[in-house]
């Protein structure tokens, strides 16, 4: 049983995180931190979790986290940026959910997260914990930066078709739940205004862009600019991508591309079933999951190919993809705590 | 490994069925019925359960399903009242998650099913399969008769109060979401026209009724009359119960009373806490789960107390409870297959 | 044309009544006031009213509102308490759509609403907004305390009834849409946690029961307790109430009855039809409308009649409402400004 | 006072066409027909209009129908396809709401609808009932045939912008409600199924692409190709559309560009306004109005312009816009019966 700590524990992502490894058979959790509700049991903020666990929020103090062998940090961007670089230091393995470490360019944090990157060094090291592009270097990394939410949907959408096309620009739209903006209410979040949207979040500039063009890069070799533009619609959970790409493609290589890319990946799921009552990726499947469901559909007319892709924005795109890591590098069964059936309909 | 047959797979009560005991270490399914659907790819049906299982429907035949030594019946009202007898006849247990057996007088079949039941023997033989209030009874049951999914909350909410008070009239209203109305599309079903409602469902006359008139009589010694009426609110899954009883009672009493009651039921969940986000039942934080969530209010100005009941319908409103009551047969941990945190928020 | 001056425009409330009053022939919005929002553009914080207003918020100013003939005051509960008495000092009509003066026994304020109410002569004189019980009243006051939105719902389902019975307890049950709870947001609006509720809101002592046992008690002349609870489910409008009432009645007596008090409202419509799509009252029909549906259904088993009505909660519970008085003073046609068809589905 | 007929009435597009000319004040509804229906009270099926109507459906007939100067026809496609051309023969003015007569090109109704048009010549007469690029045409047109819901929202998302740009490929998202699928159930339309979902629901070869090419090219005199792809979102009403140029515009040149364009439309409205709440086109907005909300956002790193619109497709998307064709051809105020402020928040 290896123990763990979990920094920033109030919010959604926090919250799955415990969901998942309190029902974790290898992994316990020893520490949970929250700054607000430092000595309020973790059931009275997560209302899922009463009965399954008498752990109060603690305050996060770098001593008692540099104890643990290994921190999930879920805490808000730039909330525990140099504490994640001392630990590392003190020989912690992190994983780190926020975007901190995942970009290796150091001015892009300028350009998208308007400051500069005190630890660019690290940024070279940490490792980008999207499993099905880096198991390998998971496995030893000592900083991994797991994808934002957006991006794991995307990249995993289009990583098989990188290898098969050439450079250029890819349009792509997304589509998300509530959730995916945290658990801080805002004017924007309050259920009046924000049920029966269909609202344009972010038409350009979303800051997972950067992420997504690097891992395709990375895992191509070629430079392909994705023209992203996300919009927030009336569900909790979910996210849908869709991705349009100017090629020549047929079914039968599009189905080889993406079955050779993910035919033993236990998370993604190829979906492209006209005789199913789900034919093709919806995250209304995906909700409860740690699975990416990927498909597409071939528009002759058009020399198009659109490729969709649908997850659980806390789960692939976020808690249980940091999980999914966690096994690899505690060398354990990739599934282990994950490999949920999700309820349907929901 | 037990092996079972699931009658009846193509609804959402059979889709459940299979999603839970797809995930139970000790059961397998060895056979699921559909008449409609005959040969079809389980996954094709139930989206969720792609990759999960490669069952495909077969025809119910009386003959292959009595090799079973359970069965797990999750056919409309009716559809197999016959059958059932028939195999129980022939000495197969049956888990019916109909309403076929589940009333012991016959006559309040032809009052609220509008048919002359033809088995009443097996009527009196039947156990209504509520673990909460029958649990000796299920373990060697021949016949389990699962409550309705209103009918589960309702009972559950009070039966504890039923002890301490005297025969009454008891006002409950129940919020319901669409899919305890089954799979089939109709016009009130359609999204246009089921989206945004608080529609009065039964606001008299509810077929739950007597079942749950019976419980609270069997549980207590004492003929209470709940004057039921249901509502259809903008959810898929979850039901609310609300009854309303005239009596003085200090909440110590009714805390001592529903833990004497529920303190060591594993999926009961006693909630009431003014400190918590969630501070009273609510179905939202039962989705996905087994947990019927139990709170109640004192209203002293009206010398009244408000119990509140919520459940997932699909699960402890029905195929969840069916697997408990399985687990009991078998001699397994209740809880085996069942002990899922859900996913907040959600 | 007459002008009129809107207190506390930047809420739901003020939204509508600005909304309503933009589009009526009669009537001119001369001044919105708001604190927060004062010198702000009305259409940037109601962006259904860009293209119909150029109004900007203004401070709210004792003597500038002064100015006017008619105000109609939407400021949350204890905002405008003195300075409303000052204006009704000082000759101006107000038409409050707040709590402020609808209760007649001023120790009822200290149980509710916890302060000691300055002006007990004024809850004397002023008059309780709702037509369909008070219409001569409402055409001479000089100060008009609108309806709660649940308030208005419940006294319209019961009035006539209450004629037709004893004094009894009724038991009453309104589930509600977010809208109801006002703009601010708040960690319980939060979209995440406040969709897909069927939330407990109020078990127990609702604000809105005195009001309803007031009106009844105007009405009938007999003192009925009504046992209210409030449920917030996911819609954005509407409020559907339940009522229990044990008394023996057949249809016919019934129908009469709620004929007979509501043949000629222009905006009660009395809806049980069977061969109808929509058979009883749902507020997914009234959204949008200044209409109340009151329907029944009775239930020979108990002895009990159940009375269902559904509002859009922001019109004919709050500002539609209000303009109905404000037409009524004004000696014009009822439904000025309100007789609009509702869209559906919606 | 115009009487006009409205053919095929049970669907939504029919309850809607009646819903805004019950409330025209120069148009009444001489006859209304429905074939499955005919003997019924219209206001059974639209339970909105109860109150406002007492006409029941009649079955259509060719002579009866012939009787009217102007008939408006909301029947599924092809359903009224010859009898159209007879009407319009007997010099019947149509304004057709089915996609019959709106392309130009008789063999695109193969490619996409599946069969030989067998009025090609009528095809050229009809006129593409899009006010804001047809309105001469319109005023004498003997037959109208009216955008497709998510034609409208595109061509007038792109029109301004085709003038600016050279001819080229444009990317188009659209997201759309429930009800934009018609009021027949079906197993999509479930409501447990269609909840909360995010369904690609045309990714490829929607049926509305040739109108729009057809449009941008009559508009523009230049070739576009629309690549457009659809998604069921979970809202009743609303369409968003999102089309990504490439294109080296400033944010000056295309205001200039949409404001002359749309400046004096009575139905456009132009959004992008980052100090409002609602910054940008949102159909939540849109509800229940004749409105097309249009915005876009510049996108420098991409060389990208994001055009957004927004309508309520049941009636800028359908029978409002249909209902401004009649204004028009009657040499009404367009606004006569569609300037109605949309409820906020809904």
């Amino acid at each position: 049983m290896v123990e763990v700590a979990v920094v920033g524990g109030t919010g959604y992502v926090g919250g799955e995180l415990l969901r998942i490894l309190l029902q974790h058979s290898d992994v316990e959790v020893g520490l949970i931190t929250s700054r607000r509700m430092a000595g309020e049991y973790v059931y009275r903020v997560h209302p899922n979790l009463r009965g399954y666990t008498n752990l109060r929020f603690e305050k996060p103090d770098l001593n008692r986290l540099s104890e643990f062998d290994i921190i999930l940090s879920a805490a808000p961007h730039g909330a525990m940026l140099n504490q994640t670089a001392e630990l590392v230091g003190m020989g912690v393995r992190v994983i780190d959910l926020s975007a901190d470490y995942r970009l290796k360019r150091p001015e892009l944090y300028e350009k998208y997260y308007g400051f500069t990157h005190p630890h660019p060094d690290l940024l070279e090291k940490s490792v980008y914990g999207l499993p099905e592009l880096h198991r390998a270097e998971v496995k030893n990394a000592q900083l991994i930066a797991c994808p934002g939410c957006t991006a794991s949907a995307a990249i995993l959408a289009l990583a098989p078709l990188s290898k098969l096309i050439d450079s250029c620009t890819i349009v792509m739209d997304a589509m998300e739940g509530s959730s995916a903006r945290g658990a801080e209410p805002s004017q924007a979040s309050h259920h009046p205004e924000r049920a029966n949207v269909v609202r344009p979040y972010k038409p350009v500039g979303h800051r997972h862009t950067p992420e997504i063009e690097q891992e395709l890069k990375a895992f191509s070799g070629k430079e392909f600019k994705v023209a992203l533009s996300t919009f927030a619609v009336d569900v909790v959970r979910g996210i849908l991508t869709a991705s349009h790409v100017f090629v020549e493609a047929d079914k039968a290589t599009l189905w080889r591309t993406y079955r050779s890319t993910y035919g033993r990946e236990p998370f993604v799921v190829l979906l492209r079933d006209y005789k199913a009552r789900y034919k093709l990726p919806d995250p209304k499947i995906a909700v409860g999951t740690n699975r990416c469901y990927v498909g597409f559909e071939v528009d002759p007319d058009y020399g198009r190919v659109v490729v969709l892709s649908a997850i659980d924005n806390l789960i692939k795109g976020s808690a249980g993809n940091a999980v999914q890591c966690l096994n690899i590098m505690l060398g354990l069964d990739e599934r282990k705590g994950l490999d949920v059936i999700g309820c349907h309909p929901i």
